[in-house]
């Protein structure tokens, strides 16, 4: 973005880690914001902090103007009601709404008879492990996708506004329909978290000597198994059509592995059922090789160069510069610790053309590659 | 390991990936290794490498010596009959196995009534996206694992042969009863992989707008799913007892997850399904504590700083440097690319009394900082 326009006058309700974040990015984009959160507390905090003036009720300043755009960052299980308050509260202003599921809201809004000419609904895909008002960040949007996902009913003028205050705050804007936004999401955010969940769950109750076999694999697996009960619970429950239809598939395809693995335990020679596994391995590459590189490009193979680190500090440093040096640009870099071991092995990915002349370069400045 | 013995005299059957390293790994610290493979090709193959010598039937070097321990390294599917026909051929010799499972080979040799008390089953946990002799590397067992997995009938001087040659070849010793170690790699490995070409599928049908909503929660669940099938329906067949009770275990709680859903779904304030959620998604949490953090240690809760990497070549380097000036050791390393940004969001992964000064020297080095 070369020449962002200044930003429409925004009306951040609820100053949690999302509202607060924008509320940054906009002011500091020349925007005026004001802020309102029903912890007079967080109002206060996320002002102090720089996200815009206050118009609690308990005190703060009104502001002078109506708000052009309305945004209501509160916790998903209140969004609808709090858009619905909204397009009551400022008949003027279009709103729109930050929660991970869309179709919920826009029933609720339906339901209430809303005027949906001025809603349009929008995801950003920005997060954090913490939350509140004081983990906000400007650049919480900078190169993230953020969703629209209008209706019919939507006018092209609010769609037009919700796009320029994404823009502002430094995000890609990508337009879905609500439905597909919630089932894109469903598959790809809402049942690998609660899968990864399942799969650590399997941990809780193992032996030690057992969870010590732990590798990368599973590492990476249950990484995301550390998120917050509360939040996924409301998200979950949000979307729960959409997340139980992709569920089901998936658990219609574990009970075939599963009948699969029951005919192997009774017969090692089980018709059938090597190639029941087979598939499900391979769909699995399948998938595996839709899910895009970085900026969005298609998906990418990149080559990877493999470098054992001494487990001292500066290592990684003179790899990296090394790295610099030689002039080879790092699409992804992954680093490996094992069971008791001494070192790192670290993983850097890049494009295939790129990985004779590292590898020479480093294998130069004296590293050992392993593989 | 400061004064490592000399390891005694080892005969490698199967030089694909594992025998070639290992024979190359014993080789260099002075130990005598012979090689066979049922193509006489891979097994010149490990020997040009360094490996070992060739004792191939058909050609090359007998050795002078009868070995003491004999490595069955062969695909999964032929392990059992491999180490029963070593039993015989070899009858003063141990013999050891390398196969990711362990129950399934003993059942067969007792079957054969093979002579168990030579005979200690063990895996090493070490691995790569590559196979064949040609992939072999000295260093692959370096800070590994290597589970022994004895029996009652095992002789302790077969179980310290093989803990000698592990221990030689770079690796850290791990005992397990057989059906443990088979439990145990069904919970921290076997299961992961599947539910992850599972989480993968779902992604195989899924438009282009969907897919391109992933982000590196769906990455970091998936990366495993790019496993090679054919190995991996050995493996799971292999298993199948001890990986169909974990699945069975994680269906149960998938289907109590899919009922709540199904309930919300019908009643938006459905008793009792929330609470489904949440536990599930609870559990996971206390599941992925378990996991222990790299050098074999009790799980370390590191302090992560995230820095923003301008996407040119060597800026990487200038922070792996800057952070090697600061003087600090990097635990963890990720680099994060959402869709359509124009840099990475690197997360450093330090000990929690590191963070601030990391930070610090960061910023005062023209780093920007993003929580």
């Amino acid at each position: 973005m070369s020449e962002a326009p200044v930003p429409p006058r925004v009306h951040v309700v609820g100053t949690g880690l999302i509202g607060t974040s924008l509320g940054l990015a906009l002011t500091r984009a020349g925007g005026s914001v004001t802020l309102e959160d029903i912890s007079t507390t967080n109002a206060a905090l996320a002002r102090d902090l720089g996200a815009g003036e206050t118009t609690s009720p308990l005190g703060g300043t009104q502001a002078a103007e109506q708000p052009e755009l309305v945004v209501v960052a509160t916790p998903p299980d209140s969004t609808a009601a709090c858009v619905a308050s909204a397009l009551e509260r400022f008949p003027d202003a279009v709103v729109t709404d930050v929660a991970s599921v869309k179709v919920a809201v826009i029933d609720v809004l339906r339901e209430r008879g809303a005027d949906l000419t001025r809603f349009c609904g929008s995801h950003p895909m920005a997060g954090r492990e913490r939350s509140g008002a004081v983990a906000g960040r400007h650049d919480l949007f900078h190169g993230r996708a953020w969703v629209l996902t209008p209706t019919s009913e939507t006018s092209p003028a609010a769609v037009e506004l919700v796009r320029t205050v994404a823009t502002s705050a430094g995000a890609a804007i990508v337009t879905l329909d609500p439905a597909d936004h919630d089932a894109a999401v469903a598959s790809v955010s809402h049942v690998p978290q609660l899968v990864a969940s399942l799969v650590a769950a399997r941990l809780e109750h193992l032996a030690d000597s057992s969870v010590a076999l732990a590798g990368q694999g599973l590492r990476d697996v249950t990484r995301i198994a550390a998120s917050d009960p509360h939040l996924w619970t409301q998200i979950l429950s949000g979307n729960a059509h959409a997340v139980r239809d992709v569920l089901a598939s998936l658990a219609s395809d574990l009970d075939g592995v599963i009948r699969a693995l029951d005919a192997l335990g009774s017969d090692a020679d089980a018709p059938g059922a090597r190639g029941t596994l087979a598939r499900a391995i391979a769909a699995g590459n399948a998938g595996h090789a839709r899910i895009p590189g970085k900026h969005g490009a298609a998906p990418t193979a990149y080559t990877t160069v493999r470098v054992l680190i001494p487990d001292e500090p500066g290592q990684l440093g003179r790899l990296f510069a090394d790295v610099g040096e030689i002039g080879t640009n790092i699409e992804e870099f992954h680093l490996d610790h094992g069971l008791g071991q001494a070192f790192g092995l670290a993983e850097v990915d890049v494009v295939p053309g790129a990985a004779a002349s590292l590898s020479e370069g480093l294998e130069q400045r004296g590293w050992r590659l392993h593989g």
